[in-house]
């Protein structure tokens, strides 16, 4: 992947007049006029529908690629990502970022001046939701000419933007990441915004917001939320790991901003000083609490009646990533916004991606991100070849029997579905849909290679409660029941969502396995059992008795039952009527009685 | 249990004058006087050894249990663990709890009248550490005749003054009962007291700690630091079941103390608010600052080195626990304490309790902890009968023959020890010492019945690498191997901390389960494979065989090996010499080439 930066970049501003009427806010307020300031990176295409755009987190700015001066320090924040032959290749998209509405960055925010009084906003800015962000946005992309977004990105609050662009604009929206985000924030997040909030509020220089005008601005509370709130943005073992007690004295990489009696001289104790002056350096209090209000207040289920209902009506294919460290924005809320979306049959694949380094993992780890974001959106870029050979497949003989069993046009979920071949075979052979379920990264980022949805899970770990009943006409577990802890639980599961389940699994039964332990007396090996006992993910040996003895207790009717059998006297065995000896491989289809 | 309490108690001021000389800090400065504020609950005995000694967390207070007042709402804040026939029994133990020092609830402290001035000290109240607390408990402790302390607990911070207490008069202290605490506070944690401490710092009425005097006092600085502990103190799934958004405007049980125009009038935020407005009025912000102070410079491991270091010396035998989510002294920090505990030789206990209340944990749901802190304190107070025949046990076969491989008076781990029955049989016939490691919480309490050591560890999560090479004569895994994920790894560590390892399992080879196989085609269920397939914790199935190819491709040497077989047949075939036939079985004990 070529790496270079978009090089030298300058930041625009979009300024429109809307007169008497305003800018209409979502609480009914107006604006007289709006500026926002961007960049853009690429060019518009003749069909005008190759845009990318980026949604800005809380205190970002619309400088996300590329630098000013041959002297900067950094590039745009998220230079990793954007840029010629990068994931978010500049040579092919128009990719733009804004700073948000509400903002201190060159966007109306507060401390703009108010063209019908001449003064700062101040306490008199209106109250602003994510929506009114997205509303602001639009405008910006109509004055641009932009007609489709191709995607429509963003990390944390940007996720909550880009999500609420998916649910306006479901025609021209194609396709949305969201990363590290939630369809609201948690208590937990809400509680240190109510600190964070009062903290400024109540700082003597507050003065209700109007303090532009005054030397002594509410600095001290600013820089005290701003170090509250960076705690959130680390992990507990970034932390650890980033401050050692033994580095007390040594390290004095941050200038001592303030100082109390109270202090141990850790280097922890200046990070956060540091931190807070740097951000009062660069933003503005009552853009922090303006934003803040609206990150607060954005929560779907309230405002849509269930986040179900909030995506019900949107065209976007959907990219939802989280982060394992992340506990602002945590695994298990940003995985309601997948459920919500696969139970109201939207496109999804989902992404958990590994990180010490908490919430900030999605600016500072990029490497995994890129490559999903990357094949994410090259997946429709590359066009398929109509005509191309189903390649070759290791189970290509499983996948015909299985291919059989199908109906053409079902919907599927498949569990452990690996690198989606299953997937793609059943697409293009039956003109199946549905997804996988897959725990390993590699999986999930072959299947966005090969466009097959996907959703990142651990079944041993959450199962597939969260799916709504009867939603699928198949769920297929291939090759994998034996290696779940609770495989009675979850084929249960399968037979509440789907109507039939598809089960496949190794015969323990069968005669070289039996041989292997009656003549030789050692746990079998062999071509399906490849694996010795003592690091086999085949903790649940059954034979083919077994399930039958399984399906008559659960009351799960057997539709279908075939038996796979390379060697010949396996087939033998089973020809004459006893698989149980003979099956090397047993497929079965059931459902409930 | 008799749940009674032990009615109505009264504070009392322990008193002593210094003189010249004072009473001298850590840090070597002086105070000229102290004042402890105490209750005690029971009696001390003749022989002045059976007081428990509770020490305080952070904002709490010497009134431990009890009632003031027929009108009070509440009792004191461990009522339901302390008084007559509760886990700490009033009718036979002195119990003690006293204000710490530094505090503001009675005992010297910032706000105290210094004696050498006639003023309140204010900001020339000393530095104090944890250290100091415990020396200032001591003077109270002389001045009231206690000799020995039975035991000495404490949760959170009190847990910390529990470890002083045994590293500062390891003779007299007996016991402790460390709950929610670690070795030092994790750099998260600090990092919330940096801003805790910036926030009531930079209040303009702190005044640099001389507010005394004045009208105004830095309520709103204390008010936002504690909004913040609080939310350190609860766990975000509890946060989440309390506050409900839904729930907005209806909960209206927290008077408004203070709003902003950013509210979206949720119970999280009338909630904070309110718990900062209760805590401004009964705690003062110097008193907080020190407070924090000497918990932030706690550390164990800077102080004595090591943490082994800091316990070396202890003679108190330690109850250790952990609450699941806690995350300001989270169980990965917790466990430290054992770990080194355990490397030096003392005898630990540690229990792993489950709880959605965080931190606040164990003054809230005190069930199991109290059960368990009970059998902790009870274990020497109904004294063993000497005489007193071993108990019948299940697998007492198993029992007699491990005693044969284990020699007289050798240090033991047993690895998922149960109930304890096998170390306790061991100790009591063979003079054996060491401890167990078993994940359920029903063995762990049966172990303290039994004054068994065990360590609370699923072994599948962590393993043993905390513990030091050699440090065992003898690891033993009693039909355990054949439940964990990675066994040739932990036999591998076993043979790192133990100069020898005893492995029993079941014998898969055995003519009885390959019978099954081989004429009944289903997967063997017998007495020593009761399981189904599909629910057997018997996740790794191995043959006598398996074991001794394993044993050569991992270089163990095979020491002894024996085969039980209760079936006549079975034991013929291993008689005959075919024990892979025969055992049902299996003993072996290897140690590394």
């Amino acid at each position: 992947m070529h790496k270079s930066s978009i090089g030298p970049v300058e930041p625009k501003d979009f300024v429109k007049d809307y007169g008497e009427a305003g800018f209409v806010l979502e609480n009914g307020s107006t604006l007289p006029a709006l500026t926002i300031r961007y960049e853009t990176y690429g060019k518009l295409n003749a069909t005008a529908d190759n845009a990318v755009w980026i949604c800005s987190p809380l205190t970002a700015d619309a400088h996300a690629a590329g630098w000013y001066t041959e002297n900067d320090k950094k590039p745009g924040w998220w230079d990793e990502l954007i840029g010629p032959g990068k994931a978010i290749d500049t040579d092919r998209f128009f990719v733009v970022c804004s700073n948000i509405l509400g903002g201190c960055k060159g966007s109306t925010g507060p401390a703009t001046i108010n063209p019908r009084t001449g003064k700062p906003y101040g306490s008199t800015f209106p109250i602003i939701t994510i929506g009114d962000m997205v509303h602001a946005q639009k405008e910006l992309a109509d004055g641009l000419g932009i007609k489709e977004f191709y995607c429509v990105l963003g990390g944390s609050m940007g996720g909550f933007q880009a999500m609420k662009w998916a649910i306006y604009y479901p025609e021209q929206v194609k396709r949305i990441v969201i990363i590290a985000s939630s369809p609201r924030f948690s208590s937990q997040a809400l509680g240190f915004e109510v600190v964070a909030r009062d903290v400024i509020t109540q700082d003597p220089y507050f003065n209700g917001g109007d303090y532009y005008d005054k030397a002594q601005k509410p600095d001290v509370g600013l820089a005290n939320a701003r170090k509250l709130a960076h705690i959130t943005y680390l992990s507990a073992i970034g932390m650890e790991q980033k401050f050692k007690r033994a580095q007390a004295q040594e390290n004095k990489s941050h200038a001592v901003t303030y100082s109390t009696p109270f202090d141990l001289n850790l280097p922890i104790e200046s990070y956060l000083r540091y931190q807070g002056k740097k951000f009062v350096d660069r933003f503005d209090a009552n853009s922090y609490l303006h934003i803040a209000h609206a990150t607060d207040a954005f929560d779907l289920e309230t405002e849509y009646g269930s986040i179900e209902n909030a995506f019900k009506d949107i065209g976007a294919e959907v990219l939802n990533v989280n982060l394992s460290t992340d506990w602002l924005f945590p695994p298990h809320e940003s995985r309601r916004i997948t459920s919500a979306l696969l139970n109201v049959g939207k496109s999804v694949t989902s992404l958990e991606l590994d990180t010490q380094f908490g919430h900030d993992g999605f600016l500072i780890e990029v490497g995994e991100l890129g490559k999903a974001v990357g094949r994410f959106l090259d997946s429709k870029i590359i066009p398929q070849q109509g005509t191309q050979a189903v390649p070759v497949f290791h189970e290509e003989s499983d996948f015909k029997l299985l291919g059989k069993l199908v109906k053409e046009g079902s919907h599927v979920l498949d569990l452990g579905c690996g690198s989606g071949d299953l997937l793609d075979y059943l697409a293009k052979k039956k003109k199946v849909t549905g997804f996988g379920i897959e725990k390993n990264i590699t999986g999930i980022l072959d299947c966005l290679e090969k466009d097959v949805q996907v959703i990142q899970r651990d079944l041993d770990d959450r199962g597939i409660s969260d799916l709504k009943d009867g939603s699928f006409d198949y769920a297929i577990i291939n090759r994998t029941i034996q290696e779940i802890r609770d495989p009675v639980a979850l084929l249960n599961e399968l037979l509440r969502v789907a109507k039939k389940a598809i089960v496949t699994f190794p015969n323990f039964g069968h005669w070289t396995t039996r041989g292997s332990l009656m003549l030789h007396g050692r746990m079998p090996k062999s071509k399906e059992l490849p694996y010795e006992w003592y690091d086999t993910p085949n903790i649940r040996l059954l034979t083919v008795k077994d399930f039958y003895t399984l399906c008559k207790k659960e009351g799960f009717r057997i539709e279908n039952i075939s038996f796979q059998s390379e060697h010949t006297l396996s087939k033998v065995l089973t020809a004459i009527g006893i698989p149980n000896f003979g099956a090397e491989h047993v497929i079965a289809t059931i459902s409930k009685k």
